[in-house]
């Protein structure tokens, strides 16, 4: 076989279920996938593309739970405002006056762009025209599942019969010889959606074996709204409308309680996408991490969008929340970095239910890889790589990306856009969104 | 006049008692002042050296108010432990069998280049071996103010007589030609130190006008003890001692009472050095910043050492302080991003009682300016140029460091050390502290 890539040497932190750390090793990819696994110098083979991954980390790419990609070009726009000036007076006004599919095209190939240069190869979107998203994704070369978020006040006859059941139908047909784009369902939340929105999207979740992306339980006023219209905690009253028999990304999760942690729990198909960085930011408040890991809740993380971030870096991410959650439960044992790695990458795909396909580096799993290189001064010296990944790397220290056996960078430089283009476009649309919050 | 460096457009963020930014504004440096700041176009000028800065924000360096650079080397040793096994399994033995002045010359030779890397052109040091920091950070191009840490039970004599006065004046003398570096004093903390020792400093700091610099009230038991054995809270004790009397920089200040921040801020002569990522990493507690700032103490920033952090990153320090201190006190508009990045600029400079001379970009101060690229994608669009520093940039957007008026790194190549050696050097070292481990 000749194969397509050979990464040459490293240290491969396979995320396997044995934790497997693989030192000067090679992977060799063909047809999108990891084909062999080896030591170096073991075996003779010819490849198209050799890579020097000597003196690297060969890292899974990185799987970012929650995010709203097309919201890039708000980064900044209203900082250290209360959440609801924020959202009533500066996003929800801009949304509705410029989001059309050519805005959410190019700020989501400036976001994905940015995610791959973070060593994200993964992510899981909401946001509004799912066709601009998938564009821009497969044009950079991301992997994204993609929802629309369903917000009832809006367009509530199409969440309410099975036009968005079909429409999702419809374009997993359209782009299914695209491996890198996938679709999910997205009720925005239980405030933003009728009972009858969020039972019709279980529905159709279940009927079509559709993942269900969601906010749940980020600010305290959320839980007591819903205890106050519909009796029931929110988890419960999720439960009652069937949310929990498919397959479940909950962003946020912060103001849940033990029991409703056990409903979680029960069918093992709900993960929570921790949003650390937006939750203190917009001090929404601190994710129970403990206690999810005590009731067995499969946990991962998501950037959120960097209007609230206010960036589209996982690795800080992970490296903030494994270390506030040590000061949060005054024990600085608590999520070691092994299992803060976890949260980014195996966790994520199980969330997703591919830990069959990504999440770790597998012979037979797709070659979703982050290839970090270790001559940076702030990488020296490495005396376990879980602690120099969680605690002490940039994200800049990303040298190469492949996704779906593609190289989609390569010493920093991405192959498939043009940045100088992208930032030009972006001080186009800079102008244009003052001039609209002005008005 | 031929000015030796220009710095040719760009927005230069002032961090003047104005806030002014100016934009299209250039920066003339020579003798290593900033002698000139003026609209780019409005004067002709000769220069040794012209630097395009266009699309550039300029800077004021970072000022990084607590480190232990020669603990480079203990990176990512000892992480995910409680507190004492920490110090007493690995750091303290450790040090006690390694620290000899070629290692420390070494290990911070690769921290102040580090620093460097990431907009840092102050640090505030405290270890051992005063003229190995002091020939490292010389070679590097780092400012630095040093200090020996003074452990009462390691040497006691030469505390508790003026040894380390004149030691210290004497260091003063032999590095009088190296406006780089400055000493400063260091009793370790409370608990390390016997009252005479205290004492002695403060008196030694008061004669001769040095600073004091020392660890105050990180942990809680530390508190515990004071009462116990002094029957004072910690800051009653330094009080009594003449502590407050002379310029100090106080480390991590974690588990102080109100009564206690009045006390500290009665002369304005006390500035805390809060250490946000160590603090959280070892689960110290909580900064209480928004009493202190209640009370019109001065606050600024510090890394802490990478055996606690894990990295030398002060703009992230910053940013994790802003958005955590905003969840913790349930308010998004808590430490916005101005206020944020005073504590690595202006705030820094007025701790150390430099504010004429560091901390801010105006014409007669010292030329310590950092040059961060705004060609990166997540640093764009640009509407507030605090909250890009605070909450978006990567470090590694840094492209030029000056420092004392000469170029240390250009497109970030650092100038007067080769990383290469460093990194090499750091994995020898990496081999002998893991065979003084296992010993």
């Amino acid at each position: 076989m000749i194969f397509d890539i050979v990464l040459e040497g490293g240290s491969i932190i396979t995320m396997d279920d044995k934790n497997r750390i693989l030192s000067q090793s090679c992977i060799a990819i063909k047809d999108g996938k990891i084909q062999a696994i080896f030591p170096i110098g073991s075996s003779s083979y010819e490849a198209k593309q050799k890579i020097d991954t000597r003196n690297c980390f060969i890292i899974p790419g990185l799987i970012n739970m929650h995010s709203h990609l097309p919201m890039t070009y708000f980064r900044g726009l209203a900082d250290d405002l209360p959440l609801n000036t924020w959202l009533q007076k500066y996003i929800w006004p801009l949304e509705a006056k410029l989001i059309k599919p050519q805005l959410v095209y190019d700020a989501t190939l400036h976001g994905a762009s940015e995610m791959i240069k973070n060593g994200i190869s993964t992510t899981n979107d909401m946001y509004f025209c799912m066709n601009s998203i998938a564009d821009a994704c497969s044009q950079v070369g991301l992997r994204v599942f993609i929802s629309e978020a369903l917000i009832d006040n809006e367009s509530p006859k199409e969440y309410r019969d099975n036009t968005i059941g079909r429409r999702i139908t419809q374009l997993k047909e359209e782009y299914k010889d695209n491996p890198l784009i996938d679709f999910t369902l997205a009720p925005h939340s239980i405030y933003a959606c009728s009972a009858q929105t969020l039972k019709t999207c279980a529905k159709i979740a279940k009927d079509n074996n559709i993942l269900i992306h969601t906010h749940l339980s980020e600010i305290r006023e959320e839980v007591e709204n819903c205890l106050k219209i519909h009796k029931l905690k929110p988890v419960e009253y999720l439960k009652e409308l069937g949310l929990l028999e498919v397959r479940g990304i909950f962003a946020h999760g912060i103001w849940i309680e033990e029991e409703e942690m056990e409903l979680l729990a029960e069918k093992g198909l709900s993960s929570i996408a921790i949003c650390t960085e937006s939750n203190l930011k917009l001090s929404s408040g601190f994710a129970p991490i403990k206690k999810y890991q005590e009731k067995g809740i499969n946990l991962c993380l998501g950037t959120d969008g960097v209007a609230s971030n206010n960036n589209l870096d996982l690795l800080t991410e992970m490296s903030v929340t494994a270390k506030l959650h040590k000061a949060l439960n005054n024990d600085p044992t608590m999520l070691p970095a092994q299992e803060a790695f976890a949260f980014v990458t195996i966790n994520a795909a199980k969330a997703l239910g591919k830990e069959k396909e990504l999440g770790s580096l597998e012979t037979g799993k797709i070659a979703d890889i982050a290839v970090v290189s270790l001559q940076e001064l702030e990488n020296s010296p490495v005396y376990n790589p879980y602690s120099l990944l969680v605690y002490a790397i940039n994200s800049h220290s990303i040298r190469d990306m492949i996704i779906q056996g593609k190289i989609v960078m390569q010493n920093r430089q991405l192959c498939n856009v043009n940045e100088q283009q992208i930032l030009d476009k972006a001080a186009e649309y800079k102008e244009m969104i003052l001039q609209a919050t002005e008005k």
